[in-house]
């Protein structure tokens, strides 16, 4: 057995997430009908977390446990060969079998991208959440920083019930708001992110943008625990995957 | 009767180009169903210049003369209310019944985008030419020294049966190579531009930038005037519209 870590990115417009799910198309399951291509046998494409239906990813992270070995370089070869157009593996590297691209993670970073134009983008279309009217970026950064750090996040969680079973604080490491010519980045680290989390930070902090709610409700939105207080979810479009994070380690090979 | 300078946003990838051809989906077509819907009658909409199938535009000027006068903002919302998501119009001006977006352009300006990566890039798909190694920017740049200025362009005309009636002299105003995260964008300002020229210099630049041909044999190309000898046309996914140069004279009512 070889355990080797995907990098893989990914379009999400046209699946139903990352996780395979019977009936719908999905980006495991394709990673997986490429393997049982090469492979002959049923392997299982261990993500680092799940993404929504729309949600793009840069370096989502994966691992498989291979049958037999194989350099790294071949595996991406022969994956992007039997992959559709709008997912490929950058990159493969052989890792310890104890590695477990879930469990081995110690952190995920994100961006959110507001495109800021009066009318729509037609060329962002699909890789934004798209804001008519100018916003206070400053507001957004003051509403930001009482983020930062290790807090319940439960008012951000969209689904408390599961959550709570494993607890819902979470600590963000940083989360910048990027001024860019087509409007603002939001980008966030943190050790791990709750069901729709960063999506719900987003929505949240463009109701401070659009001066709907003042930088200090977030503190009070935070220390309320409370879904309904927080802002919309914001469209899954505009959420990437940036990276996710491993410790050296976890990925460095027993001598 | 008014006359409106409208600059309108899209992405080419569903279109046999801006221009209306029987049979085809085109841009302009797609305006001018917008504007028969408005007006109830069939106006045309002159666009500065053509665009072929797979080009995209960020700022296309176009002139429609119409029947009654409206003022810009409804124009521009009553437009967009009628266009399908992938066309917008950005904007629009009363400009003098003399202007016209074809002869009363003094220039344009376009980018190419070459994303460089070892495997194909799933989320710039079908904007961009796709460049699997490294290239050498520098010389391509040296390269492109030999395009600027006032030169006969046959060796980079598709058409120069066509074009010759016109005459193949053309004047590039700059053109620039600037590195990006994801690759190299080639930007290109000129009076004008044969078919396929911007395309034909992004193909032979890349050439050169690959070790293929050296930045002299640019000029050698240019002198020999003969369009065998050049680079392929760059595919039109890369390529990018980004605006019509008026004088401010064209552009302002008559006092």
């Amino acid at each position: 057995m070889q355990t080797q870590l995907l990098t893989v990115a990914y379009n999400g417009a046209r699946y139903a997430g990352w996780q395979r799910q019977d009936g719908f198309d999905t980006v495991q399951e394709r990673l997986e009908l490429a393997l049982l291509t090469i492979f002959g046998e049923a392997l299982v494409v261990q993500g680092a977390g799940r993404t929504d239906a729309g949600v793009h990813a840069l370096r989502q992270s994966a691992h498989v446990r291979l049958p037999k070995a194989m350099q790294s370089p071949l595996l991406v070869r022969a994956i992007n060969g039997n992959l559709p157009q709008d997912i490929v593996v950058r990159d493969a590297r052989v890792v310890p079998d104890s590695f477990h691209a879930r469990f081995s993670a110690v952190g995920k970073r994100y961006a959110y991208r507001f495109v800021v134009t009066p009318v729509r983008p037609v060329l962002a279309l699909g890789f934004c959440h798209w804001q008519r009217t100018p916003i206070d970026v400053d507001a957004m950064r003051q509403a930001a920083r009482h983020l930062i750090g290790e807090h319940d996040f439960a008012s951000f969680a969209s689904n408390p019930g599961y959550e709570r079973s494993r607890g819902t604080v979470r600590r963000v490491h940083h989360l910048h708001l990027q001024r860019r010519s087509h409007g603002v980045d939001l980008v966030i680290q943190g050790g791990g992110f709750l069901y729709n989390m960063v999506r719900a930070i987003a929505g949240t902090l463009l109701d401070v943008g659009r001066g709907r709610r003042s930088p200090a409700e977030v503190r009070e939105i935070l220390a309320a625990r409370d879904r309904r207080l927080a802002g919309a979810t914001a469209a899954a479009a505009g959420l990437f995957l940036l990276r996710v994070l491993y410790p050296r380690q976890a990925l460095e090979r027993e001598a």
